[in-house]
């Protein structure tokens, strides 16, 4: 027979058995999270029907998309390109199936059909939450309060939550008559820390910012110090804007309901350059950022927007939520020597090896026993040798092994290996379990 | 704007809130278990190389997959439609990178391009267990004692594990003179239970079997008993068959497994006409029916194969597994009336509602002091009348309401309704977190 040489498709990720237990371990956390917070999971097809999943149409992402009709069938099928057009199909859809404010959270796979290259994969996960129907500014300020319990389980050092709210920059717009070119003026801002301030000023001005409005868009967005410095210096520009006072006191709400929240003041700070994109958000904006690895750019990021669900139907539906693009965000950190540990190779925190088949039969007993008290527990009774059999728990990187042979199944016994200690006893199988389980 | 119905793709399925919520600890409880005995994650592409996934070729499959070719592209890509293929894909890529005997979970979905019918889906969720590259019969054991712990904890009433050796089957055929037409018998034998005895007979003897071989097939396969008169009719048989011998033996050691396992002797019976199709399994199989529900047919199937991956290695990779049909099991249950709760609509334990504005950042802080404990909870701060907040705890099935006004924000207490018990107390929130938490 031929041969097929087995590979996955370019662009796509998968894990080794270390790694899989390791980005498991992060999805748990972001999940509980969730969860703690009263989300509620949901869970969409992969495929959507073409004409409803690109119904705003045109533009890049009809380009990207995988896309299947079947001979003979009038049915286009795509794969979906994120978590939120879908959230926006199944609330639209189940509108009155569902209780509003409706909150959901979708761990879940996505496809694009990008170009190869580094950094870009055809297939990742996205870990959203989202809040839809509801204009309670307390709502805005639980996202960081998820995110700051994320990001410190995760353990990758600290990290910083950066908030601003459009309204303000709206608003500030408005107030010194660049109503018309915000768009513009934001796109430029957007990208200011990867631009000098002379193209940046070269920019507003070829946007037809005169010199005096250059200057206080770029003073607006110097604005730095503390949270309370930015909120007082903001309550002083004297701008007559509705917008921009109602932008500044939903900001002001959402950081005394952070302090209340108990969220460390270090973690969350006011950028005013933040703007996360042109359309879609209204009013409050999230990104974080890993003290330690600012390189790998925002690890969550998301916001408020009014409408959810415009193409689907004519109810207003508002919103605000983050994104965690968990591949992205493990295939940076797996980049960082040291960082991610994958030494473990199963869930199972013990392995029971009987030393010859004759010791099966016991073997079996105690894993079950150890199972039962719920110890994840993985039973070995391969014909090997005993140093065969030691050097796969090793590679295995089991905390602890229990050998059973003819004396310890003769006297009810159990031989515990601690292998980070490098030290071994022969005790009962109660005693056992009790040093396996720390309790 | 012209509005685009919202619908998902025929065929395709999604649950409420309240449904997800239920469908979720069903999956919970699998991947518990499956950890519980040391089964490793395992993830891969949803999409593969179409050349590598169907290089079995051939037959009703490929009519049945989504395959997407972008154009200008020469990359064929399909979905997965098992979990097995890509088990073996990645096998044997990962060969020299992997440790053996390697035993895997993977919970993922598939999907199948099906014709649409009632009960068929185009994409189900399958949650798979794999031990590869070990021989060992206890190994064989270790299945039924995880699916009896899963369908124990489900909690849908007493449920038979039908166990089943191939290797009696095949040696049986080969002492009675019939190893040429094992497989036409085989089939045969599969459908004994949806056809008449006479039509048995008739299609037995179209086969070519003689009075006496038809009659001894017939004898076999209506062997019944226990556990032990099963084993001990078979060894009464006299057969010479190599093949015979081996798979009594090693039927014997995984019913003495299970018994040590103590898995209880009503949940597991050896039934000859297990055959799970024709090709793959060559040694244990298993079928998994629901006592109370057996229209629904096997809710968890599998057995040991020889060679996993055989259109991608010469390495011999033998294996033994179980798949658990989640999608199908969920949807069938559903349909039993009152089987599957669904009123809970938050994983909350508790909403957290401040009565009015002024109490929000007390409420923010008795939230924040719940979920410190580790209370999954819901802050619930829309402007809504006492009355539509209490509407909304109701729909959404809680099983507590904390409700903080004046009186509770300056006293520092709560006021907790019990909905079950439709009893109030206004407490401490130290008292009140031990109320919920059950303390």
């Amino acid at each position: 027979m031929t041969l097929v040489t087995p590979r996955k498709p370019g662009g796509f990720n998968e894990y080794l058995p270390g790694e899989q237990i390791e980005y498991n371990r992060l999805r748990d956390i972001i999940r509980a999270k969730y969860e703690k917070y009263g989300f509620t999971p949901l869970d969409t097809p992969d495929l959507e029907l073409t004409e409803v999943l690109l119904a705003k149409g045109g533009g890049e992402t009809e380009q990207q998309v995988y896309t299947f009709k079947r001979q003979g069938s009038d049915t286009s099928l795509t794969m979906r390109y994120d978590l939120t057009v879908p959230l926006a199909r199944y609330v639209a859809e189940h509108e009155s199936e569902l209780i509003f404010p409706f909150r959901r959270y979708h761990l879940g796979k996505v496809h694009r059909a990008e170009r190869q290259q580094k950094g870009r994969f055809r297939e990742f996960e996205q870990d959203d939450i989202d809040v839809i129907g509801s204009y309670s500014p307390i709502i805005d300020a639980e996202f960081p309060a998820i995110i700051n319990e994320i990001f410190e389980e995760f353990g990758f050092g600290e990290f910083t939550i950066r908030l601003n709210n459009r309204l303000i920059l709206n608003g500030f717009f408005e107030g010194i008559g660049l109503a018309s070119v915000s768009r513009d003026v934001l796109r430029t801002i957007d990208k200011m820390e990867k631009i000098t301030r002379e193209e940046l000023v070269a920019e507003l001005t070829s946007i037809g910012l005169d010199a005096t409005q250059v200057e206080r868009v770029l003073d607006f967005t110097t604005i730095t110090g503390s949270n309370d410095d930015i909120l007082a210096a903001l309550k002083g520009l004297g701008l007559e804007s509705g917008h921009f006072d109602d932008g500044v006191i939903k900001l002001e709400v959402l950081i005394d309901a952070l302090r209340v929240m108990g969220v460390p003041e270090s973690r969350f700070q006011i950028d005013l350059k933040i703007a996360r994109g042109l359309d879609y958000y209204t009013g409050t904006v999230y990104e974080t950022i890993l003290d330690d690895y600012p390189e790998v750019g925002s690890v969550c990021s998301g916001g408020r927007y009014d409408d959810l669900a415009g193409y689907y139907t004519k109810t207003a539906l508002p919103g605000v939520g983050i994104s965690i693009g968990l591949s992205r965000l493990f295939s940076k950190l797996r980049e960082v020597p040291g960082l991610i540990q994958t030494t473990r190779q199963s869930p199972a925190d013990v392995v029971v090896m009987p030393i010859n088949d004759a010791q099966n039969s016991y073997g079996i007993s105690v894993a079950a026993t150890f199972r039962s008290t719920g110890i994840a527990t993985m039973l070995y009774t391969e014909p090997d040798s005993l140093k065969d059999k030691l050097r796969y728990a090793n590679r295995m990187g089991f905390a602890y092994v229990v050998l059973v042979g003819e004396a310890e199944a003769s006297a009810g016994t159990v031989t515990v290996k601690d292998m980070a200690a490098r030290s071994e006893s022969t005790v009962t199988v109660e005693v056992a379990v009790r040093l396996i389980s720390g309790r």
